[in-house]
């Protein structure tokens, strides 16, 4: 029989556990580990786990170590669409070398229902946002008349940059499809940090395809999307990422290797 | 008296409280109210008072709002250097339109004991540095043969930028000075959210002379450092800064600047 101090001890490690779980899963803010110039500069081999980068975000996009595919995560749920199309769950051990993460939280909403392609899509969403000095993520669900997405084949030393590794990436079409785009809007100042303006990866509502959206066609769908109120960049401590020259990130070779 | 539940009780609260505050304090994070670019173009007001600043870090640099003095935060004390030269503690409730600061924990430690001015003292820190590409913080105490140091006066709208501000800084200068001069290496591709290279303030040791570190001479000093292992940024949800085009950051004014 358990006595009441031991019922009470019980009780003391359950509050002690949920403030500080609740505090370190706080909506809305960004957590991103490495920065997009050393991804470009081939820095593929991070040192953070999908375990770890769990407990950073439930929502989020990024790629797995080796440029393994596209990373696509979505109510917490961590997909890897490979460079042949093919959607894999992903095991907690594996790394990442570079993911953006939230705990999204919606907190606004615009219905769109009119034919707009991705760029039409996009400024559409421009207009309605508060500043676009803000950062932002979007979940935009609905039926797609037409996706075209790109995922990238794995990688090996040494590594080239990844506007040469793009010049050989993966194209997929697909035509009236339902599902989820996601991603986030950056401002202009972060340019060194993460991609400027919108950066989008799909995923099927059967969970079969997806990729890094190259353009879309739609006539119906529902974007929610929530202001991010601080971003976290963590700083990979070891690998390549020391000696890698980071002053050499070109925005045009960026613009490139995103489309 | 206090019977048994109500102690039980109290040690519940206790424990409750301590943990999250010690996550809350982690060492060699940087917290970062703002992005330089922001600043830079002259958005002088933020919405972040010195006490909540207080809760992100007990070392660190900044100015206050109006652009009023540059900011020396040390062992957790809060002070402003005016532009007439004066130190001043800084009231709680003042508020601060850009700061960088960290729970400052020295992990390495350097001895300098040759006559340097303050380009040959980064270059011989930068010898030093694991990785260029590494978030550093610097606490350099000694005895000083020269300082000189820079502040700048309160703003009025409408605001002028940064570097036309600092065209009518009042300069300083001081000889045989015991302080610390404190701050920070930023790598190059952080270039529109914080400065990259070196950033110091300087307090003196009697806490009545400080300022933005323009140059210095020094025969021995000790510099502690700490690798920075994440940076939060916490963007500004209101005030000029929604408007303002952030996109025009010349890193040749903010090197202007800061000189």
């Amino acid at each position: 029989m358990i006595n009441k101090y031991t019922r009470v001890s019980l009780l003391v490690v359950l509050l002690y556990l949920v403030p500080c779980s609740l505090i370190a899963q706080e909506k809305n803010n960004i957590f991103q580990y490495s920065v997009i110039s050393a991804l470009m500069q081939g820095n593929y081999d991070g040192n953070l786990t999908i375990g770890e980068l769990k407990e950073k975000g439930d929502f989020g996009l990024g790629t797995l170590n080796h440029l393994d595919g596209e990373v696509v995560i979505l109510d917490g749920e961590f997909f890897q669409v490979t460079s042949e199309g093919l959607v894999n769950r992903i095991p907690a051990e594996s790394l990442t070398p570079f993911a953006v993460v939230t705990f999204f939280k919606a907190v606004e909403r615009k219905e769109i229902n009119e034919t707009v392609s991705l760029n039409q899509l996009t400024a559409s969403i421009d207009k309605t946002l508060e500043s676009i000095n803000f950062i932002y993520a979007f979940k935009i669900t609905g039926k797609f008349s037409y996706v075209k997405t790109r995922s990238v084949p794995a990688q090996e030393k040494p590594y080239k940059k990844l506007v040469d590794v793009t010049k050989n990436q993966s194209v997929f079409e697909f035509k009236d499809i339902e599902g989820t785009i996601l991603g986030f809007r950056f401002p202009s100042y972060v340019d060194g940090v993460n991609v400027p303006g919108y950066h989008f990866h799909f995923i099927s509502a059967d969970k079969k395809s997806g990729g890094h959206v190259l353009d879309l066609m739609t006539t119906g769908v529902t974007i929610e999307y929530a202001k991010q109120d601080n971003i976290t960049i963590a700083i990979p401590g070891e690998g390549d990422f020391l000696n890698t020259d980071l002053s050499k990130m070109n925005p045009e070779e960026l613009k490139k290797a995103e489309k």
